[in-house]
């Protein structure tokens, strides 16, 4: 049982962590040689310049002296919060705009529960002396809980109203948020200009004709069912075994690099090499030959430098060549071979109208063919699982549906078995030769303390990355989807393996079995009666997780590390700083989870114990500018798929609502409350009635574009440019390639999606370099 | 426990019951004076005429006197199966013919279960002998069960094979049905003619607008967002109140008709009397004096002749005079008042094509306006719900929805308070005059048998009722759904209180806190175990409802009774016989989840008391010949909706195997056999994932309709009849419209639909009078 002294040492300790990490920040950001691991989000869109490229003395370029700044060093928080709305959708997209909404929505949903539930519960629950008569040790915190409240007391009325309190103020907000939300994505479908994706369906399970290749199969049928809106199509080639060729390549290039940075020490023939092995990046089926030149060149050259880098770097090149022809050669063989397309085109109408009416309908009497559905960006587009045919996918949504059931309940055991296996007498066992080194007494404490605990750790940190592959197992045909699918999954693993395994201790497979045999009116008994001990646990949480996790967000200490570490190492041209600054995106699939969960044990304790809302609200708050900061500056959005998440917040939110009026119906049952068990069993009825309600209201919205929107915007096109249509074809017809059909065949994001247009932006980072202001439009390439 | 012995006289007693019920239907069929009665659709269909018409003798027109066609008393059954389908099609409609086919569904599965379980299980079962060991009694139906295997014998992997191969032929067999079911309906599609509801849209909540009328609203926004397709719509009324009127009038009219025939018997100016009333029948404006001086020569009468009955016309005929003026005055009010007109509206348009793309598309952004759906068939309109607001419709799922958990589980105690009040003393309290009468003991005697056995009873013959009052609350807009929604809640009812409360001894709500109570994984135990045991209720409830029950569906004595009631009492006409004889319909809501019921014994008990299988093939294939007989002769569908029931069809028969797998996971588990769980365990994970499969595969053509087909059939029209999109306008414009705004304002469901068009029809029923082939199309009107 922690006391208040407990936690408030807790908060001081996470208070300083956090300050710590704010502080580091404030200062690393200043320096302009950190500038592209704090403002890499102003370098993609070309506002801002390496401070390499300025001039100024050779300090200023890594260090900023200027001790000015150093006195303000906490004026991002302003800064973060003063750019309007409007203005971030331009500069960020709507999805981040979205998603920032969702820490507001924390706050507004829990403020003012934290100031009725303080006015009301907490002093209710303090009046009486339920603990100090009981035997058992107690804390002040406890007091403050519904703990404190005796058995059968009529004062439980107050939780009981409470619940509905939190419930119509919930669903309240939830509703209005919801309605903003679908407002804004519609006002941004209005308001963008023509987009590939509004006038394009993706129609999958084109069905075989050997007669026909697939082009002529697509272009037949949509001129019969789509007579006057059809445009143009693109079929889609099967060239998953070329781009893991590029990938391939890719890494080998970058050893290479490596390499010969590091042989570039020894400074003989150093720039031809460079300029050679540049042109090898993005080679055609002509390269071959230069190629073999090349080969030729440095085989002379390790004959004449027999280095050890020598040798690698001539076998490194040799494989490199390899892999160039074999791209050259599947390329080819891709674009000849029928069989390479797949049977999915990407088809284009003349009017969003008519894009809208062949998303929503069905086109023939098997629903399992001509399946259209309306088009992602072609940045979204997810190229791999185009490949897989229709039919493998309800049993790849099985086995992924087992597959997520057993890492859910049983992941504890293969970890068991691997702690199991990384003890002493194992590892002495398996490498005996080690065993000298094993027995020195600090490695030994240090393997027995930590192994096992760093075998569960490293899992959890896998544990995205898993659930990412499983999603792209299931066949999700774009990033988006499958960032939802993630969030959701890691959600539900959150909810069972974090929320009821801490109010319940033992492994989830555990619980499993103790649900199963235990009868089901029980479950919310045997749960709600732990959650009020749990608090301080929860708390404790918060502060780790929410306060200083956040705190350190915003430091980036990782990316720095590597940033740094690239730039030394591999770094050559303007080009490869760009893509070491690596901005990363919001990760909508881990980050959204970890929201949600505060909602969960913030809707949770607000009857049960009050005192932990203003925690949440802590959290809410400092997350919000932090991101807000970070999605300003950092990130660099994958995708826009227009706030298409929304109704998973949602549904989340809700389903964290009826958890919390079960659970506390379950903890009323076992006080003797049993007068208002009726009561409160209305509440998840309505919540659930709610839910419903929102989903015919609102759901539609992210997942159809009405055709009322559709004509108003083709109208307004055809007033606005009178000549679009006779350009769009043009415009359209290239605009779904694979990436590795692109020239240079890198799969770089923010090269093919939006255009680098500058945004009409006011506000601006505040300088941290005298040469900021000016503004290199031109990329430098090799 | 009964023996085989019990069961062999169970047998034959209903077989005997079944024989009668046959003969008398036999010879009751065979008597000119029933022939409205069985063959009523023929007379629908304007294929047959009363025998009345025909000359002959008195007698003849009554009784048949031709020995000759009782010895070939049973050649109905022939005649039922020989008309081939696609003619049954013609002549009842696809509903019927698919309707069925799920008879047919069940000798398929059941079939070969039959075969594979007596071939290897019997065998298995029978040679053991753990019953003759142990000390419980058992009769030798036990011995053919699983209960004869001993505890942990690998025996039980032969049942574990046997329910594998349960569900792979159960769902070969669904799925190939699915197939020819979708094929049937768009064939259906195909070839039928154009129907007004090919064209047409429901449109649901139409925004108001305070500067335009409902049916401006419409025009403008198809005008605009359908343009090219869009050719007229019809605006709905509110006559909810005129249809209440019109039902009042047609009641005193029966009564008045009633009283008319009895006074008619003073054979005093009758027939003066007979035509004046009859003019009343489809009254206009300008009936209001026609009635005043009716009634002004009613009054007369009375004077003259002031009997009873004379007293009793005279105030039946104010009243109907009255209601006719009412009548008159409210179809004024409606036409005139533009609140009355409400949001709803059906729109045609020029092409399939058109009609598809609307009724699959969201309109507007806000998906709760401009609601677009398929329309269904006219007569198929329950006009009374389409001024149901929608808001209103999610409080009113959510109402229905615990109402119908309540009814479930809570429906024993309203009737136990009522059977508490239906006592002797109660009734003596309450009508104390009525204490001698009581005390004769006959009548005590039967107060206390009967009562509360009839109070379960009437409350059971009440429930298709109630359920389809609370599906009508709930808003459906066509009947179809309506008994669809019926159908399932049925299902859902019968699966509670029949399946389990047989099961498991003990009223429901009293299981319900059972399961609350119990761990979950106990649930399946609890009634796995219990199911070996109730084999033989099974099989007696089997021969009761299902053979006995089928061969009275023949005879339909209740109808026959009432239709000779009605010709003795209230039949005047022509017409009025032909509303007497009310050939009723198949009725989904009831039927269909009886025969779901019989899936789900047969599924449960297959692997577990094969014995009990041939007595369901045998209710299939009686059942199969008997509704064929009726499809064909007597029922009358009120819709049709092209077989649009056939997923709910599907999704029960595969939650039939889901649960005959689950109580089989649980009666293995208690028999030790835990080797056989995770085997079985697969059993419900691969039958969803089949149901998934299906759902996707073949729902989507009984809710959608796919644009191929829509321009296919729009293409074959206009080759066929290239002057019909001129006439389809004044086709389609009064295609919808109340039927109290029809001529004569009367329900009757085979007047507005389908045109009477004779069926090109080879087989008939066999002649049972001479003058039967005599032909009049036109029914005689008053």
């Amino acid at each position: 049982m922690a006391t208040i002294g407990d936690i408030a040492v807790a908060a001081a300790i996470n208070i300083i962590t956090a300050l710590i990490f704010l502080i580091a920040f404030a200062f690393l950001r200043l320096q302009p040689v950190n500038d592209r691991v704090y403002f890499p989000k102003w370098y993609i869109k070309g506002l801002r310049t390496s401070p390499t490229a300025s001039d100024g003395t050779f300090v200023t370029k890594f260090v900023n002296l200027d001790y000015r700044s150093y006195l303000t060093f906490l004026n991002w928080v302003p800064a973060a919060l003063t750019m309007p709305q409007s203005e971030l959708i331009d500069h960020a997209g709507l999805d981040s705009v979205v998603y920032l909404r969702i820490y507001l929505l924390g706050l507004k949903i829990f403020t003012p529960i934290f100031l009725f539930t303080w006015a009301i519960l907490i002093p209710v629950n303090w009046t009486n002396n339920t603990l100090e008569q009981s035997q058992d040790t107690y804390s002040q915190i406890d007091k403050l809980s519904i703990s404190n409240i005796p058995h059968a007391s009529p004062r439980f009325w107050a939780h009981v109203a409470m619940a509905y309190l939190v419930m119509i103020w919930t669903c309240f907000m939830l509703k209005k948020e919801y309605e903003t939300v679908a407002n804004m994505r519609f006002y941004c479908l209005q308001s963008e200009n023509h987009r590939p994706d509004q006038f394009t369906v993706l129609v999958k399970n084109v069905p075989r004709d050997d007669h026909e290749s697939v082009s002529e199969t697509v272009d037949n049928f949509f001129l019969v069912n789509h007579h006057d809106n059809y445009l143009t199509h693109q079929v889609v080639y099967n060239a998953n075994k070329l781009a893991k060729l590029v990938k391939k390549k890719q890494k080998k290039q970058n050893w290479l690099d490596y390499y010969q940075i590091k042989y570039s020490k020894n400074p003989s023939k150093r720039p031809m090499m460079k300029t050679g092995f540049l042109g090898l990046w993005g080679a055609k089926v002509d390269a071959i030959e230069h190629h073999e030149t090349e080969i030729t060149k440095l085989s002379d050259e390790v004959n004449i430098n027999p280095s050890i880098f020598g040798k690698i770097i001539y076998m490194l090149a040799r494989d490199f060549m390899h892999f160039s022809i074999q791209i050259a050669e599947e390329r080819k063989n891709v674009m000849d071979d029928p069989k390479a397309i797949l049977p999915v085109a990407f088809v284009s109408f003349k009017t969003r109208w008519g894009a809208a009416v062949a998303a929503q309908t069905q086109q023939v009497r098997n629903p399992t063919l001509w399946l259209t559905e309306w088009a992602p960006e072609p940045r979204d587009v997810y190229w791999k699982n185009l490949a897989i045919p229709y039919v493998s996918l309800t049993v790849r949504k099985v086995i992924m549906g087992v597959a997520f059931f057993f890492l859910t309940f049983f992941y504890v055991i293969p970890i068991a078995f691997v702690q199991s296996l990384a003890n002493i007498e194992g590892i002495e066992k398996a490498v005996p030769f080690l065993k000298p080194l094993i027995n020195i007494k600090l490695i030994k404490s240090f393997i027995q303390g930590f192994l096992p605990g760093i075998v569960l750790k490293i899992f959890l940190k896998l544990l995205p990355k898993i659930l990412m592959m499983m999603s792209k197992f299931e066949g999700f045909l774009s990033i988006s989807r499958l960032e939802r699918r993630c969030a959701s999954r890691y959600y539900l693993f959150k909810f069972v393996n974090v929320f009821l395994g801490s109010i319940i201790a033992g492994a989830a497979f555990e619980q499993l079995s103790t649900f199963l045999n235990q009868p089901a009116s029980r479950i919310p008994e045997t749960i709600g009666i732990a959650i009020p001990m749990k608090a301080t646990f929860f708390i404790t949480y918060i502060m780790v997780d929410g306060w200083s996790g956040t705190a350190g967000e915003i430091l980036r200490l990782k990316r720095l590390i590597i940033y740094h570490l690239k730039n030394i190492f591999l770094v050559k041209t303007e080009r490869d700083r760009e893509k070491a600054m690596n901005p990363g995106s919001i990760g909508f699939n881990t980050g959204e989870p970890q929201i949600q969960f505060y909602f969960l044990i913030g809707l949770v304790y607000a009857v049960v114990t009050p005192l932990l809302i203003p925690f949440i609200l802590v959290f809410f708050g400092l997350a919000f500018v932090v991101y807000r900061h970070q999605v300003i500056n950092v990130y660099n959005p994958k995708y826009e798929s227009r706030a298409a998440f929304w109704p998973d917040v949602h549904g989340r939110v809700i389903t964290a609502l009826i958890i919390s009026q079960v659970l506390l119906m379950g903890l009323l049952s076992t006080k003797h409350a049993a007068a208002s068990t009726p009561v409160l069993l209305a509440l998840p009825v309505l919540t659930m009635g709610f839910h419903i309600y929102c989903k015919g209201r609102f759901e539609p919205a992210f997942t159809r574009y009405p055709l009322q929107e559709a004509i108003n915007k083709d109208t307004l096109d055809r007033v606005k440019e009178p000549n679009l249509s006779l350009n769009l074809k043009g415009y359209l017809e290239h605009a779904y390639i694979h990436p590795v059909f692109k020239d240079d065949g890198s799969d770089d994001h923010y090269e093919d999606g939006t255009p680098n247009v500058p945004t009409k932006r006011h506000t601006r980072p505040e300088p941290s370099r005298t040469n900021e202001e000016e503004v290199l439009q031109e990329k430098h390439k090799p």
